[in-house]
């Protein structure tokens, strides 16, 4: 196991942003680069077609973007582009941020219809199918992970057969929280859109909205005839910009964030080194070891079910009458930050451990300091069900 | 003078990415650390507090914004929030920076007109303030220095100006490439929205928009009737969020690039201590020095008038026979990288120079370093005008 040289500090073990790798650091203080000069566009040239091997998507198939901006950024992407005023789109909703993405889409115009899934239950296959026969609908949008509650959404199962009850309908999976942690297969499994940021499963600082098309869903864009009412998210800017400079060749709109592409590079080719499959197996290890904690503690998960917890994060309820702002700025005392809830009504009464990345693989250490740290904290607030 | 000990590279001389002092490196590489987290916060709270002074502008005054993003956003958060579809907009236009923001604009639904000013001609009070009286107006764009020509437009009088014909016009800057380098009053000049991106003279890495807002501009935005068709740039979403941070208390939409604004935080820490008239003085001694360079090989910058010229680039048309693809790759071997033209027709005719930020102060050897390799790639193609 590697030892982060990084200055020593509060570990960052929330569901992103996420611990860096010492390789990733490095990139982010490298020089200044033109974001047009040959050195820089033959590294971006290669992270984008990391994108496409982190998301097992072929050469020459869709078009990967890589914009500056935050995670949200990808819904936006969607909504300005790939949904005409008035379309339909039906959010298979999970929680908070399947309510954010559609809350996007209805700024822009789309038609918006919920299934929504009871608190801490991933979407079910049959209701999911039954919701999607009462109109023809141009997307459906899959949270596969909600980073509020850890509920993991069936993605290959929902996928596969959304594509064959409606061929023409676009699925668009919100990976936030997901990529590089839990199992996609871009092409195999058909998918439209994969959207995510760069701060979580992809191991880099935040900055960076990462967003995989399909052909069908830039058919989709070439092919709507109300015009994009937006400029920085606007399709018919990047996807020329995207295309060349995965070819290598240099071309602009608005200025890449140079170095942060650097430091994705950087902890992208640490995950496919790795492989994409030993990363999976990592995360499934490193939430079977944060869930095991979390039960010997005698404490329970938003999702109650094995197969709806997410791989990148745990969920964890407090022991009566601890609350979330009680325990973090403990929790940090000793050396680990966790997160607050973000569940309306139940906010204060649970907190999130993010288990991705260097926390779960080259730095697994980290994961035990924060399991240690919790442990410890509850056992001197007398709390824990065992103890109490 | 200081010395920098990043690594060995070419320098990047063009007009932003800027090169970076190491302190802004050293930033970048920062350890991981959540966006919602203590110490995060503080320093996020003196960076929008030090944009302020940066712009002088009082605190309680209107309100800065940092956004992940390119320079871009900024156009965007202005055309989406404070302009309602229709209503017109006058954009002082001296090139290829106006036209693109004034397609953002009309992306959005604006109905803009322009008063075009001829290649290389600052735009004129009085012919300025004639097309003002067309109609009333919601807003005038003002480009402060147009990256692509090196137009310096002279903001103080335009304001002033216009502030007196038409009182409740919002008088908008795109600062991109003059914030920290061309002299700014942001209260004093009564503007409403200056606008600029991370990677120029406020000397970071590229990925953050820096906005301000004056309380007029807001005020427009609060009293706007139509819904804004827009997420990520939404000021309903991020107003709140940047007034919350700049008091201390974190407030989450998305995710900040958490990083960058530590890079910048450095960044601006440099530039406040040595004091921004100072800032000011350097950038027109350092443009002196590069125009009084190129003028002694005999060559022409686009403005043809001093007082049309921009403080951080120098514009420069290339000898007979000489075109930028040419030259840049022979600069790039000596240690430098320039940026090619922009201007349609003309675009292989001439070359930029950027110095801004640390290459005209505390690394001010960087500037020499390129008006060297100016010099002498132009004396061995045989081309300098001097030797024709």
């Amino acid at each position: 196991m590697e030892q982060s040289s990084q200055p020593s500090h509060t570990l960052s073990m929330i569901p992103g942003p996420i611990e860096i790798h010492d390789s990733v650091a490095q990139a982010m203080a490298s020089p200044s680069v033109p974001h047009v000069a040959g050195p820089f566009v033959k590294v971006f040239s290669e992270t984008l077609k990391m994108v496409r091997q982190v998301l097992d998507n072929a050469p020459g198939k869709g078009q990967p973007l890589i914009l500056s901006g935050g995670g949200t950024v990808g819904w936006d992407v969607v909504a300005a582009n790939l949904i005409q005023p008035s379309e339909k789109v039906l959010v298979l909703n999970i929680g908070y941020f399947s309510d954010g993405f559609a809350d996007c889409l209805a700024a822009y115009g789309a038609s918006v219809d919920h299934v929504r899934f009871e608190l801490g239950v991933a979407p079910d296959v049959d209701r999911s199918l039954e919701a999607l026969k009462a109109s023809e609908y141009r997307a459906v949008i899959i949270t596969h992970v909600d980073t509020s509650t850890g509920v993991l959404s069936p993605l290959k199962d929902l996928a596969l057969a959304i594509r064959k009850a409606s061929p023409n309908t676009l699925i668009v999976v919100d990976g936030v929280c997901s990529v590089a942690v839990e199992e996609i297969r871009f092409d195999a499994w058909d998918l439209d859109v994969v959207l995510t940021a760069s701060q979580k499963g992809l191991g880099a600082p935040a900055g960076l909205s990462v967003i995989q098309l399909s052909d069908r869903a830039i058919a989709a864009f070439e092919n709507r005839t109300a015009p994009v009412h937006a400029y920085y998210v606007s399709l018919a800017k990047w996807l020329p910009v995207m295309r060349s400079n995965e070819d290598g060749k240099p071309m602009y709109f608005s200025t890449q964030a140079v170095q942060n592409i650097l430091a994705l590079h950087a902890s992208m080719k640490l995950i496919l080194d790795q492989g994409i499959d030993k990363t999976f197996a990592a995360h499934i290890a490193g939430s079977n070891k944060a869930k095991a904690a979390v039960a010997k503690l005698g404490l329970k998960q938003i999702p109650a079910k094995a197969e709806d917890q997410a791989h990148g994060l745990t969920t964890i309820y407090l022991p009566n009458g601890l609350t979330g702002p009680d325990i973090i700025p403990k929790l940090a005392g000793k050396g680990v930050f966790l997160a607050g809830g973000l569940i309306k009504g139940i906010a204060a009464n649970y907190i999130r451990l993010g288990h991705m990345g260097v926390s779960v693989s080259r730095y697994s250490y980290q994961l035990d300091t924060a399991l240690k740290a919790l442990e410890e904290t509850l056992g001197e607030s007398g709390q824990s069900s065992t103890s109490a």
